[in-house]
């Protein structure tokens, strides 16, 4: 089981933080890559490899100006996170029975056709909010919790949980 | 069962977005407010109120210069979520029986106070990602699923979920 997050519509600039933290909310929740189109952007790739470079695991990210071919070129299933579509929790249990997901998320505007081409459009709330925890609520609901107990192999830094204030420790 | 979400260390123009979208996914996933601290910022909080007005509920938004009195008057339990805390899949049993939550979520740096005060330090995956991914998936677990079912009274738009396309009725 693979997931692959496509994040549509980045601006330089703009969009930094917003698509930084679609990466690091992919990569932390377990999907093994982001790809992102709009416009390129170097400075999101550097930080986002860095995260990986420090952090551990095999997380990658790369950019594709055709959105449109990566969602129609795709072997398995894609599923389109927008407000509009139907309620996550209705139809979880149907996108579960797929493997090798890819999940597109929006930026400002999302092209008509993207909604025709996605094999699902689905919905976390009918309510405006946030890609970033739409994504991040489909990742955990989808992975049903277990992504949280995800290895980041190769790490060179690590947190140890605690009950107070903070500690990580240094390879 | 209430929830408050206090976001802390707003900037105005940099943060916009961010605390714009902390805000609203604590709206669409069942908190009744959000205080935000930091810099007062006029415009998100009237940003914020336009959706409320357009797609209904009593969600709130408000301004609180003094984080520290937010967190040590607060009468129930407060739960700060940070990378460095306790799993929140061995954490949520023991919190979900606290009612009238204050859910704190961190700007770029949080005071080291901050786990000092509040009753419980929550990591949402001890990777670096984002506070409002963590947010999303505290505020899903804390109501295990059932605020996608919430309803949002007094709406002038609403969404009808559709398999395609996009509609919405007005009133």
């Amino acid at each position: 089981m693979t997931i692959t997050v496509l994040r549509l519509g980045h601006r330089p600039g703009r969009d930094v933080r917003m698509t930084t933290h679609c990466a690091l909310v992919s990569r932390a929740l377990g999907a093994k890559e982001i790809i992102y189109s709009g416009e390129r952007d170097s400075g999101i790739e550097e930080s986002v490899s860095k995260v990986v470079k420090n952090w551990g695991g095999k997380f990658k990210i790369s950019y594709e100006k055709n959105f449109r071919r990566v969602i129609t070129d795709w072997k398995s299933t894609s599923v389109h996170l927008t407000i509009y579509g139907l309620p996550i929790q209705k139809q979880m249990s149907k996108i579960r029975k797929h493997k090798n997901l890819l999940v597109v998320v929006g930026g400002e505007k999302v092209p008509g056709e993207v909604y025709q081409v996605a094999d699902y459009n689905i919905a976390v709330s009918s309510q405006p909010h946030s890609e970033i925890g739409a994504l991040a609520v489909f990742l955990h609901e989808y992975s049903k919790g277990k992504e949280l107990y995800k290895n980041f192999p190769g790490a060179k830094l690590k947190v140890i949980p605690q009950e107070r204030g903070k500690k990580t420790v240094k390879k």
